[in-house]
């Protein structure tokens, strides 16, 4: 059969990390999850019961129009008046099957094949193999500690087409500060180079409120999700908010590309829009698990670790302890009970001496998790 | 804002009709719509009640796996077995977020950039434009009448990277039968062309089976959705089946470009493949619209019409009435109050003297819509 070797993309390393910690839990053995990327929480209440209303109703489900229910858009829109003061007109806000679909269609929209997109070291690996399959070359661009491990304008090759910059970061959790951020859109907007931010992390914040792009330009594109402060991620649906001018073409792609989001996802999205406290409520749960993490990942040994201003990650330089973070990583699980990401998926080269801890699961079990890697590094 | 030339894929011309028909809606008038391709059903009710149970139940509805939850990978290989007599290993087949995300990944892994790949005239106008956005080059071959509107052997051009297939097809409803099929996909083979079969619309069908092309060969890609069938468009979701050796880079492709299809989706799907009795009910409906169709459509004046096996549309040639077709579906919604598809958006020459008439909607619906278009040509 014939492949082409766009096609031809890394596979995600955590993944062995997962597929030992499903084998020792069907041997009964009890493992702490700290290397998944999601909420340990449902839907909210509301968009579940919306939904579960809406099929009782027998609604008919059928395909939205491509750019999302309009209530949906509108909705959206007011999230960005209340969050960050910002008057959006609904019509640049697009629902897209998860953040996955946005970025499609904004790599499609945006770039020729054969153009050069540069993405910060350690990022989510996904940028990088969805850009080669669609024939595009990834630039890796290896931040510096001394910049939150966000890329700075002095990083940015000139011939790049676009940049993709995520704040708060996975796997680093970092947030760029409005300084930071206009001064990366800016040195984009002196070279034509497209600038999109990855803000799907935004609500998980700790220290200070994340600034959106749209607040320094409406010449970029964002890209949104309900995966993680919606605690959606299973529903595939997210948001991208484009130039006006920009509307018309990517109707038109999303039309071909998707046909449209799941119908109940955008349902259940809307109503989980109105959950505030339920949402809060989670919020206050990562809040606590970090302050479990800043006490106890250090005491573990643990010490060289990056800000931890937003999402629900702590990344861990762990280059004292090791230079095989996926041995370590195995050691970690088959020793601790501790499921733990090698750092080799956010950063190909020097991934090797990181690890990511995610505490994005309830208090106890972070808890649990913590007293298990005490001991781990205390007898080893 | 930078943009790309493949993102600048053609407007459906059909979406200008249904803007109109909305308006005039909008305006109190009552229209017919023999323009929209899906179903009028919803999900089948075990497929709603499985979904609205799951949420009274608080699932979590994260991430699954990839490839799809392994009980519904199970249940369509199943479908094989039932439906075409295969026993297909569960392994090969790919749950997508619809026949869309099917047509991204197969795209993706089988061709490169600047790659030439051939499709059928008329057909879905989506695989032109997905396949521009990719970077790859799409060849429209037209198919003849004598053909029953498919293409055959003879008609591709030995330079093809790959083919797309549909049977029952989208507009015509015609369908290949066996012979026609095998010798289509050892062309392919001997010329190294890829094969991609879109089954979307088996199980709709009146005129004997359709014929799988996994009845034929395993080295081709077969696409199927639970849009049709099983009356689950805005659900968006779908499944493919490759070849064993595949199925490793296919899997690294979707944990990439969708992690995975809606779980909510997925659920109701599961639930919706044991909805037999309802489905045949639909499908016995689909067969009464189409004895109505095939009855009144030539009494009044659409005398030119494809063979319509399966689906649920007639394509009509009306060169004796008009060589513009969008225009005399603006007069037939204006005049008639019955929506209609100009052929242009299948066949972007020919299609300039064809329709498509959809008979997916309701028995009596159908049947005031052919009385009108009865009425508009006898005073045309």
């Amino acid at each position: 059969m014939r492949s082409s070797r766009r096609s031809e993309v890394d596979p995600f390393i955590v993944m062995d990390v997962m597929e030992q910690a499903r084998v020792a839990e069907a041997a009964g053995r009890d493992i702490v999850h700290m290397e998944v990327g999601q909420p340990g929480t449902p839907a909210p209440a509301g968009a579940r019961a919306a939904l579960a209303e809406a099929m009782q109703g027998g609604a008919a489900m059928g395909y939205t129009v491509a750019l999302g229910l309009p209530a949906l858009r509108a909705r959206i829109a007011r999230l960005y008046r209340d969050w960050y003061g910002i008057d959006l007109n609904p019509d640049r806000v697009i629902v897209t099957p998860g953040s996955s679909g946005a970025f499609l269609l904004a790599f499609t929209r945006l770039f020729e094949a054969g153009d050069r997109v540069g993405l910060g070291l350690p990022g989510y690996p996904s940028y990088r193999q969805i850009l080669k399959a669609l024939s595009l070359e990834p630039v890796g661009i290896e931040s510096r500690m001394a910049h939150r491990l966000q890329p700075v304008p002095e990083d940015l090759p000139a011939d790049l087409a676009g940049l993709i910059v995520a704040s708060p970061g996975n796997p680093s959790g970092t947030m760029l500060d409005r300084a930071a951020l206009a001064a990366l859109i800016e040195a984009c907007a002196a070279n034509g180079t497209a600038f999109v931010s990855d803000e799907i992390y935004h609500g998980i914040q700790y220290e200070g409120r994340a600034v959106s792009a749209l607040e320094i330009s409406d010449d970029i594109v964002v890209i949104n999700s309900f995966s993680k402060y919606f605690s959606m991620t299973g529903w595939r649906i997210g948001w991208m908010v484009v130039p006006e001018t920009e509307i018309r073409a990517y109707e038109r792609l999303a039309q071909n590309l998707f046909i449209c989001p799941s119908h109940a996802s955008q349902l259940a999205a809307l109503a989980a829009m109105d959950c505030d406290a339920e949402l809060q409520a989670n919020l206050a749960v990562y809040t606590e698990n970090r302050r479990l993490m800043l006490d106890g990942l250090p005491q573990a040994g643990f010490t060289r670790i990056a800000p931890p201003d937003g999402a629900f990650y702590v990344y861990a330089d762990i280059s004292d302890l090791t230079d095989d973070s996926l041995t370590f990583a195995q050691e970690v699980l088959a020793q601790a009970g501790v499921a733990v990401t090698p750092g080799l998926d956010f950063d190909p080269n020097r991934g090797a001496r990181t690890l990511r801890f995610s505490y994005a699961t309830s208090t106890p079990r972070i808890a649990e998790g913590l007293e298990r890697l005490r001991r781990f590094m205390a007898r080893r």
